[in-house]
């Protein structure tokens, strides 16, 4: 069977230095030595401000929280994304308003948040780097500076494919499926120093100086996932070349077939592929396949309820609705005959 | 410097063949079958039904959640408590209502749960086990019989001692500093198959055979934690008879003092003593010590909204208010000199 995904993580050799750090400091969590080498590394790979959590899920939640927004308050976001989008707003009690995506770009872009605007009016834009793709960071700047809307984007799958900007705030997963996988993990990435500040305080309950200032959670990253992060970032150059490798020869593969795969040049988290039709089953062929972000969340029992605005006309969005996408097996371990073999089973 | 807490924790060898397992299964979180194991093997310790989550606040939050009260149900829990007590609540959207504390246990008991219940209704009490001190849990099971509300039992601190309830629900840290440590990690446990089955569900973002049918968080436990437990269970027993030996020492040295320690026949998670008068200093002999759960909890700037009922008079805490304790070093690689030393310096 070929499979979906397989996680890279180092192995133990590569742990080993790292584990000898916790032997000796007998340090386990709350800020310790290897969480705060770890940040310092990931700061001058990202050239921002950050803080570490315990999931991309968590990141969500805290930056949210962060924003100390009356509850109740709207966020947009795309009806096309993994549910932690949206269980993140209603898990701190604001209101989710589901939008539709662009049909090139399967992504919430700047141009649908402003034809939103002129609809009704919310306190921050959640736009997903969907599958990986980035987002143009300089125009949801743009569109911060114009609206005053808060541009949180939700970059969970795309560590090494997202810029981080001036007046966004941006998280990522590092859950052991994502290209820079630790486990469970999570990041919030800003330019505003005060910002990160005060996430780092919610993900430790909201301490400040001894006493709780504002409240959170414990989203603490451990003293064990930080040593992971750390043998991971050695292998990190390896990873992308490897990855690099592999979308080659899928995209060589790819042409041969009708099929639209990822729209533009970046290395996907994970590869779709737009199907015209009956969604192939390939499972039969020993090939495992998702079909990622279906149904739409509004489809989801718990989800049903949230008002959903399109840029077209109200309550219904066309091309969430009608996308039919087949996720691919695309992760390191995979070798020519075996994508050229997924390929021709399409 | 005498350390307050020295977390006790697998080593590198103890952890190796649980890593191999990691290695070769390629599974890092979502489930895995280091969590399975880890799982069962606290199923049998406990004899109960269980789900492990990333820590015990979380393991708070999404029993709570899991309730599934309106926004803004009252849960009563004592003002005397680690913040982590209040911030769950408060997070997923419940209203706190602080209490006061018995003078003797230092617990938020039946008794007072009662009497509060003659002054307001309330839907959820969260009885602390202080200091791992074990709440009563036939009295819990009776209360609950009597009055229907809901008992989630806080025993952060306090797995190996607090047992379990046939009409309670029960949550533990794993924390670094708990006596079953394994860096960062949670517990709930509870007679009923179907309310574990649903907390379990919310920590994984609330997905039911592939959608969402109520929403929750991600709060899975990683199978590197999960290495770390089955590695720390081979150690428990040790783990304990160490903590028994150095609790010994502790009472034969104190009842040399005047001092006020525990108030009853167990192996405390943190030792606090009473103290009468001035908190002595003993940074400068070279002893750390903390004054836990001080300032009490409607003192911390976030928390001086929540509204206070005492069993005596509305709106004073009077047990609360006026208990001076300080936290003493307790842990296992204390020597015998070292508390006999502690304890004439107090």
């Amino acid at each position: 069977m070929i499979q979906l995904l397989v996680p890279d993580l180092p192995t133990i050799e590569e742990l080993l230095p790292w584990l000898k750090w916790i032997d000796n400091n007998k340090w386990y969590s709350n800020f310790g030595p290897l969480v705060q080498k770890f940040e310092s590394e990931l700061t001058e790979l990202l050239d921002s401000n950050l803080t570490t959590v315990n999931s991309g899920t968590s990141a969500l939640e805290l930056s949210l929280l962060a924003l100390e927004l009356p509850i109740g308050s709207k966020v947009l976001l795309p009806a096309f994304t993994f549910p932690a989008t949206v269980t993140a707003i209603k898990y701190i009690g604001l209101q989710p308003v589901f939008t539709d995506i662009d049909p090139n770009s399967w992504l919430l872009t700047p141009n649908i948040a402003r034809q939103i605007l002129d609809k009704i009016t919310y306190d921050v834009v959640i736009p997903v780097t969907t599958f990986g793709h980035p987002q143009p960071v300089d125009e949801w700047d743009q569109f911060n500076k114009d609206t005053n809307v808060t541009v949180l984007i939700d970059a969970a799958s795309s560590f090494g494919n997202q810029p981080i900007g001036k007046r966004c705030i941006t998280t990522f997963s590092l859950h052991a499926t994502k290209a820079f996988g630790i486990g469970e993990g999570g990041l919030i990435v800003a330019n505003c120093a005060d910002f990160i500040q005060q996430v780092r305080a919610l993900s430790n309950f909201g301490f400040e100086n001894g006493v709780i200032v504002r409240y959170g959670s414990n989203a603490k990253l451990s003293e064990y996932h930080a040593a992971v992060g750390l043998a991971q970032l050695k292998r990190w150059e390896q990873i992308v070349q490897k990855r690099e490798v592999i979308w080659n020869i899928y995209q060589k593969y790819l042409a041969k077939t009708s099929l639209q795969s990822m729209p533009e040049n970046h290395i996907p988290a994970i590869l779709s592929v737009k199907i015209n039709g009956n969604i192939p089953i390939l499972t039969n062929k020993q090939i495992k396949t998702r079909r990622w972000y279906y149904p739409p969340l509004y489809k989801h029992p718990a989800f049903t309820d949230i008002v959903k605005i399109s840029p077209q006309e109200n309550d219904y969005l066309p091309i969430t609705e009608n996308l039919s996408l087949l996720g691919l097996p695309f992760h390191t371990s995979l070798t020519e005959e075996e994508i050229s073999y997924i390929c021709n089973n399409l």
